[in-house]
């Protein structure tokens, strides 16, 4: 299974724009049912499930949030990102990892970022 | 299993100092013995184990090559980033996820870069 690099970019900045624009369950249906989540990584918890991941996707609802696609790479099924996301002053760049299945949905995605990334601006 | 976010941009440096100024068998060392190897991810050919890990950096030897680390990131055992590789006039940015096990050795790397990453300079 294999998608144009255009399409994977296209899955992510559909991902991108909902966590942006819809709720925390908008969000969760971009995601396989069996999904896995890792934000960040080596934080110690890895969301398994489309219930989960909502769960973890509420922590900033209603909150006022930014997303910007920075640097984007792609192969096979596979796509990994630089992106810029704002919440409220903190503003943090993870590079993040995602693969999909054939219907386009996200089967897992990891965030690699740390404490010493967050920026208050 | 953890490493600080410093520990593991050393791994990296001194990874993408190897690639410049070692041999493939140097590069090859950094790597467990039965480590994972897919660059490019979604390229069709994942190299498994040091001696086929080895073969894959014999492509470029005896290359004028070039590495620069542009973004790190870190979590636990892994690490995100993006760098820079010049082989002769050829530049590539690609995206690298490695994670590593408690001897500091690379276990598993994806390099995430298509063809038209490829910018001639």
């Amino acid at each position: 299974m294999s998608f144009e690099p255009d399409e994977l970019k296209a899955f992510v900045t559909r991902y991108l724009d909902t966590v942006v624009n819809g709720s925390a369950e908008d969000v969760a249906a971009l995601y396989a049912e069996d999904a896995t989540l890792e934000d960040p990584v080596g934080g110690g918890e890895v969301h398994i499930g489309r219930q989960a991941i909502a769960g973890f996707y509420k922590n900033t609802d209603g909150l006022e949030i930014g997303t910007e696609l920075l640097t984007f790479r792609a192969g096979g099924h596979e796509a990994a990102f630089v992106f810029a996301i704002t919440v409220g002053t903190m503003r943090i760049e993870p590079i993040e990892v995602m693969t999909f299945n054939s219907d386009g949905q996200i089967t897992a995605m990891k965030a690699y970022w740390g404490p010493a990334d967050v920026v208050q601006q």
